[in-house]
């Protein structure tokens, strides 16, 4: 079932000379297949194709883009155990949790085919004219959200469908109307083809367009390169570190037309552990605390890598069950070589500095696996050592020892930008240490109490991103129905003949969507 | 009552040696006072106590913004005609345009406040946790929107008071709940002054705190780019020409931490003549044409440049009528001696350009004021020549003869970005021409049947904004109520105790505010 070539619109290609492999990442042997990179020429096809179909795809109905997305969710599940192997092989996640962000991905397929067949999202906003007006009449003014353009997607290692090919960026971009070429991460190439071809089937299927998506594949810079640069792009998102997502960010910010660049990269997720969390049970406390740092082998965006505690008596039974939860948990594989060798050098260094010490003790004896390690620092050394203040990806978290309120002031001040803050405490902790947590609130897009920050619920009121260096916009969200505002713009009919309007905009509302209608939500006029 | 110092938060200061003076745009002398230009340590003040203000302004209640919206509103009717002389002095603009324009200055801050009184406008969106949910319990979600920290707005020339220090940007920043520092434009520094003690009169009588506001003044760059580039800001607003814009845009660029930088740059704002609308009467079109061209001295960002004819034969006795109108025109001052020699200059370059004719004939015999020009080309010569496709800012417009369709269609593929596109025509042209008029839409922020681009009414449906190069980010408006979203984000909150809720996420919504609840929009919960 897998070609190893790159889906330009509706055809197969493999005209490049460059190929390469995915590799196991259980035992770093290559796996049969091999991919063609995209050559530029096959860039430009792709860029070309999504550009004509755009024309078409954008005055697509809601009804007929949610066809198209419950369909790929179809296609997607009728891969079956195929894909779900394949996942596993190259990513080396467990059987269980690819199966899971499966259901993750179908479900946000689903959920923005409900977002755009329902039609409330497009925020229809009528201010009806008043033609007697004085000194100048009204004029009728009727607006919608429109789609922007074709979007370069950058399929993420840690999540190979909920933040690859199909992932929620592909889900929600289609669902505003736009184009999708996605640029598969060189780590799941196969997993990405399979996926790819779930999409290009629904979307012959539901008579989409050819060029409505393409899928192109690369192990190395230049494809992502020639795509952030293209002229025919308009939005680009990308998921992954700081280092990548900003050398784009910076790549894209040279092009002559500026566009939406939407990249979720690095963050702490620091969780802040109040005198009362600490109190009653150390014990239960730090066995959640220790899952949560270790689920997928640490390797989610909102991986808690730092812990801040305030009362450094209550903080030390916690610290010492939260070592032996640590050293309890088996090392685990990673989900590449260079993600591996990246969290070993960075964990490495961490835990070199001056007056790091570590709370656990796992056997480093596997070659292949990332080995947890949570370590414990004073609040002044933290404060002036950024090198413990970066973000280490993988299952490792810092413990930093605030001896009293100044000290954790500090600690905040430090910060920068999170995609979660998550507060340990009793609510009454959360009125006492109020000016701290106003503080935090500023750092976060989104704030946790007594929760773990790992987990991220897929719904409207899902704020999935947040300050710099967390994003590099604050006001977007990659995940959730908002996900869809990334990608469109408002647009604006004035004095426009009823019956030529969109159907959102028309007087009847043909379509019994939710509408702002003279300053007042509602369905009917 | 005019110091020629800047506002640090409540303080007057002018500590630099660099003054400069207003210039009256009638007679090209300098008016009376002189303003210092913000030293780099008042900038450094001015930025720190923004800063620092906002930590307690974010905080502050919809009310309580109101009633300082409002006062600010109070405050400007207070200056009375000293207002609007010195703003006529200022800028060459008449009295009852300045009368007008503060006439809508004060409604978009009472608007504002409003929408902020009312307080639904922040989207407070709440999913209900289910504690039993299998495989994984949902938790309790609940978002809204937050502001984003000290915005800088750049003062525009053209609109001495809606688009200047107390003008849209101003008001939907601190409706966000930011503070905000003002850079004056250096064309109407007496202006902005006064505006600026109306703020902070306002700003002492409701108990703001200090640093809410600054304002100051420079009439070179080094103000501006100190801002730019500056840690604290967190947001710019500039309103201005392509080069003025994407100069600063390209230098936010260079920060280390990326910021939301919304310019409104140039627009030649096209109007499409279909043939229906030149059947009928010609001459009246022509006026109405005409009008639009040459209100405020054609100083409008959404002023008609380009006039697009589909039918040669329907098209002359139009271009008779509207060159007969804009002759009967007289020449008037423009906004300042740097916008009327870039007009003259931009003009004469059009005019000379092969095979352009001019269709009007006024007397050029002021110097000192801005002569109005409707001239017309062919429009194979149009799309082959990039200098007549550029704005020329001021009472200049050129018609542009389309033979056929075919010849439409390759003006239309032609145009850049546009803040409107207007469209003249009976509705059966509207379908006749649907292909082109499709394509337009995919080009504007604002498209309009049968009426003219100028006069952008303040409401929720305007969009005022559109793709590159019309502005940098066609997501974003910068009029009317949806304006304040360009400088929020969203905050989540997860599993938070109800009481300690922000009041507009409690459950039991105290503040009776439209929120979507699990999915449905309503007052209730």
């Amino acid at each position: 079932m897998i070609t190893g070539k790159n889906n330009i619109g509706f055809e197969l290609s493999g005209e490049g000379k460059k190929t390469f492999s995915a590799v196991n990442p259980d035992n770093f042997t290559e796996i049969d297949n091999s991919f063609f990179s995209a050559t530029a020429d096959e860039v430009e096809q792709a860029l070309a194709k999504s550009e004509v179909a755009f024309e078409q795809y954008r005055l697509t109905t809601g009804k007929d883009k949610a066809d198209f997305l419950e369909k790929i969710a179809d296609e997607l599940l009728a891969l079956g155990d195929v894909l779900v192997q394949r996942a596993v092989k190259e990513t080396g996640l467990p059987e269980a949790r690819i199966i899971g962000e499966r259901g993750r991905t179908v479900g946000q397929l689903k959920m923005f085919a409900e977002l755009v067949r329902d039609g409330s999202w497009i925020e229809a906003t009528i201010d009806t004219g008043i033609p007697g007006r004085e000194p100048l009449p009204k004029p009728d003014l009727r607006k919608l959200l429109v789609p922007i353009g074709p979007v370069v997607v950058f399929g993420a290692s840690n999540f190979p469908l909920a933040f690859s090919t199909a992932g929620g960026d592909t889900a929600s971009a289609l669902a505003g109307g736009n184009t999708v070429i996605v640029k598969a991460h060189s780590s799941h190439p196969g997993t990405s083809e399979l996926v790819a071809s779930a999409i290009i089937e629904a979307a012959r299927k539901t008579g989409m367009p050819d060029g409505v998506f393409s899928h192109l594949q690369d192990a190395g810079f230049s494809v992502g390169q020639q795509l952030v640069t293209a002229s025919e792009v308009k939005a680009v998102t990308f998921t992954g570190s700081f280092k990548g997502g900003k050398a784009l960010f910076d790549l894209a910010n040279t092009r002559k037309e500026p566009i939406p660049f939407f990249a979720e990269m690095g963050s702490t997720n620091p969780i802040i552990l109040l005198p009362g969390a600490l109190k009653d049970n150390p014990s239960e406390l730090a066995k959640m605390i220790a899952g949560s740092i270790t689920l997928g082998s640490g390797q989610f965006c909102t991986n808690p890598g730092l812990l801040i505690g305030v009362d450094n008596t209550l903080l030390e039974p916690f610290k010492q069950c939260l070592g032996e939860e640590i050293s309890a948990i088996a090392s685990s594989t990673m989900l590449n070589k260079r993600i591996l060798d990246n969290y070993e050098q960075k964990k490495s260094e961490a835990i070199r500095q001056n007056s790091v010490i570590s709370l656990s003790n796992n056997s480093d004896d596997s070659e292949n696996k990332g080995t947890p390690l949570v370590a414990s620092v004073e609040s002044e050394v933290f404060v002036t050592n950024p090198k413990l203040q970066e973000e280490v990806f993988g299952p490792y978290s810092l413990v930093v020892n605030c001896s009293d309120r100044t000290q954790l002031d500090h600690v905040v001040d430090q910060l920068k930008g999170q995609l979660t803050v998550t507060i340990m405490g009793t609510p009454e902790d959360l009125e006492e240490f109020g000016n701290q947590i106003e503080k935090l609130k500023n750092k976060a897009g989104r704030i946790i109490f007594n929760g773990v920050p790992t987990g991220v619920e897929v719904c409207p009121s899902m704020q999935h991103g947040g300050p710099f260096p967390a994003t590099t916009d604050p006001r977007f969200t990659s995940v959730g129905t908002s996900a869809i505002r990334r990608f469109v713009r408002p647009l604006s009919f004035q004095g426009w003949p009823d019956h030529l309007l969109p159907a959102e905009l028309q007087e009847s509302n043909p379509l019994d969507i939710w509408r702002l209608y003279n300053n007042e939500w509602t369905k009917s006029n």
